[in-house]
């Protein structure tokens, strides 16, 4: 088999961790797998290198930041293949141009073109343990470039498809993905097994254990992932297509990502095309929008719009759409920064109804107000007062069943 | 003009000290000039690596070893590169593939085999200031190499030949080169100009200041090279060609290396090819043998061989050169760390007679037994006892007239 393993920041935190590491990789090679390992920076190290920069420039150009934050996992890799080789193991280290990895030229959140990566299946067929630098590409124009937070996880399941291996390895320092937060809901399960698509809802809600654009390569791909402790032998959770055994559970997890923002346009004039310019100025500043209610019309006349952005984002978001707000005529625009969305995912959903109404009913038992509703075909998510982020949580675990996953 | 300039570890030792890099590039650059500069890894950063390097691995592979020694200079030129734009000029890094830097695949002293540096041109052209991380190159693999101790100047030097360049400035934390270590001699002068040959005498019998490999090639496309310091104005020393001025100076500098071991084979046989067949087999474990002396043999059959090889080799010479004195059949071999190679240098020996004599004679008045002696065109050398490298140093600096330079 031809395995890819990822290890984050954590797991080659320093020269033990990284030797620990290798003696994983070790083991694996020595069941007489070829092994692909793609390793992130020591952990602190990239947020060393971004306060260096804000400190040489208070505006610093991203081509260059790239060129900088890609140094960190060059050393990992480095040290690793040093490492696995005193395993006794023949190792090689790549950066993201040697692996072939070709991005787009957007700097600091690159997208992966293609991987060639020929040097590196042929590293492999020779008996070597190939080691590359993760979160990095290059451009057509040989620009180093970096693949944004958590970038790591999208080279190990993009090499992974690109050398059509047998499985994805993502290893962390979590025993893989739980029904919730086990810091919220110490009876969280972990789960053995969870679809692309649950998994995806899950990534993007809030729970850090993959980055969201690595599980989108992985469905399209269809690449078998493990997210598995790099600190213990547990067996992890294996994120694949969606089986019938998936579809007999109806909620396979609570999500909340306190991250969010909403504002609000009041007053908008009720006419065809306010929406689309509102919208169309945001996104034109590359801000990411998420959910959008419209309320209805009291008057016939006006009406209040509310979305989300990321928190990061709130304070830029506001200043846009209060120019927009002028020009459209509407009133006001409100912030509001201290809110949660929590979310329940499970592909059961597509199959059972009342879903939604036994979690609007449970938060309204325990007193928490929903301000926002979306939903999809596989999750219902609300909006809530921060405060009540905690109790959430824990009341839609309970009522739901997931400590001990009742298959209904 | 366009105008290399080459900034050392100390000289872009923490964010400071680069955004005072940069400000002095800035100020190049407002006169009009283009410039280029040439990174060296923060100071501590290189060695900071090698002992990670040497904690992951009994025996670190190069290949690998290059790639994490490289990304010392990367960090660097993109913080410069970052601190430059703040000063108001367009900047732009380039690694040493970037630059076109292509050399052998010797890793950890790898050799330059040509620089292509149109990217880095077209950069020029366009008003950029451009940043190039030092010390590094590629091979035509596409492997990751380094240069050697001191391999950012060789960088420096070679890209401004490659380039045509005006002046290649090489920045550091001294004034410029002296007549000798002012640590020892505080009269020591600053020298405002010496020839390529006489910098390679000095840079090689230890006077650091230089690369030697850089000297080499500075002379070899006639490169004019300045050296000077990056925390003050002065205007440093000019390497350049020698010339009728210089040739009027006898002696222009006192060197010292106390990184060299002695050994001697005793008791071996006078016979034709020994010394070859002793060489040839120190050569093949890639130990560069400096200084060798046969001494003229009493008995007729048998005589004693000495040379000098670096300290830092001293223990791996000696037992093969055990082995090799062995099979001989010579007597034993003994080894002397406690030495000092002790060195008059000058372009004006060539046609000054003398110095010599004046170098034994001033020795023995101070009571310094010369244990061998070893002359060039230009320079005379001597070994002698570790403890006497001091006052070694100021009597022939005195004996001289180094401090006034007294023209002959």
């Amino acid at each position: 088999m031809l395995i890819v393993q990822k290890y984050g920041g954590t797991s080659v935190a320093n020269i033990d961790r990284i030797k620990a590491v290798a003696g994983r990789v070790a083991k694996t090679a020595r069941q007489g797998h070829k092994v692909l390992v793609v390793v992130s920076a020591m952990s602190g190290e990239t947020d060393k290198l971004i306060n260096l920069a804000h400190q040489a420039s208070s505006n610093p150009r991203e081509r260059e930041m790239d060129l900088l934050l890609s140094s960190g996992e060059r050393v990992t890799s480095a040290l690793t293949a040093m490492a696995v080789e005193e395993q006794g193991f023949k190792a090689m280290a790549f950066t993201g141009r040697q692996m072939g990895i070709i991005t787009d030229t957007v700097h600091t959140k690159a997208r992966i073109e293609k991987i060639t990566g020929e040097r590196a299946k042929k590293a492999l067929d020779d008996g070597y343990v190939v080691v590359v630098a993760g979160f990095q590409g290059i451009t057509e124009a040989e620009d180093v470039t970096t693949l944004g937070r958590g970038g790591s996880d999208l080279s190990a399941v993009a090499i992974a498809g690109a050398l059509n291996a047998d499985l994805c390895e993502i290893y962390t320092d979590v025993d893989g993905v739980y029904t919730t937060d086990p810091n919220i809901v110490p009876e969280a399960r972990k789960l053995d097994k969870i679809s692309y698509e649950e998994m995806l809802e899950l990534a993007s809600l809030g729970a850090k254990v993959l980055q969201t654009r690595s599980v989108e390569f992985a469905m399209k791909y269809e690449v078998p992932v493990v997210v598995r402790s790099s600190f213990n032998d547990n067996p992890g959770t294996l994120v694949t297509k969606e089986d019938e055994e998936m579809e007999k559970v109806v909620v396979s997890g609570v999500a909340y990502d306190k991250n969010q923002a909403k504002l609000t346009v009041m007053g908008v004039p009720d006419k065809p095309g306010i929406a689309a310019r509102l919208f169309k100025g945001i996104a034109g500043s590359n801000i990411v929008v998420d959910m959008i209610v419209q309320n209805i019309s009291s008057d016939g006349k006006s009406t209040d719009i509310s979305f989300t952005v990321p928190k990061t984002e709130s304070k830029k978001a506001l200043r846009l759409t209060e120019d927009i707000a002028r020009e459209l005529g509407a009133g006001g625009v409100d912030l509001r920064e201290d809110i949660t969305k929590i979310s329940v995912v499970g592909v059961g959903m597509r199959t059972h109804s009342g879903i939604a109404a036994q979690m609007f009913e449970t938060l309204a038992k325990h007193g928490i107000n929903i301000m926002t509703i979306s939903t999809s075909e596989i999750k219902v998510s609300c909006l809530i007062d921060l405060k009540y982020t905690e109790l959430a949580v824990r009341v839609l675990h309970e009522v739901f069943g997931l400590a001990y996953r009742i298959a209904k």
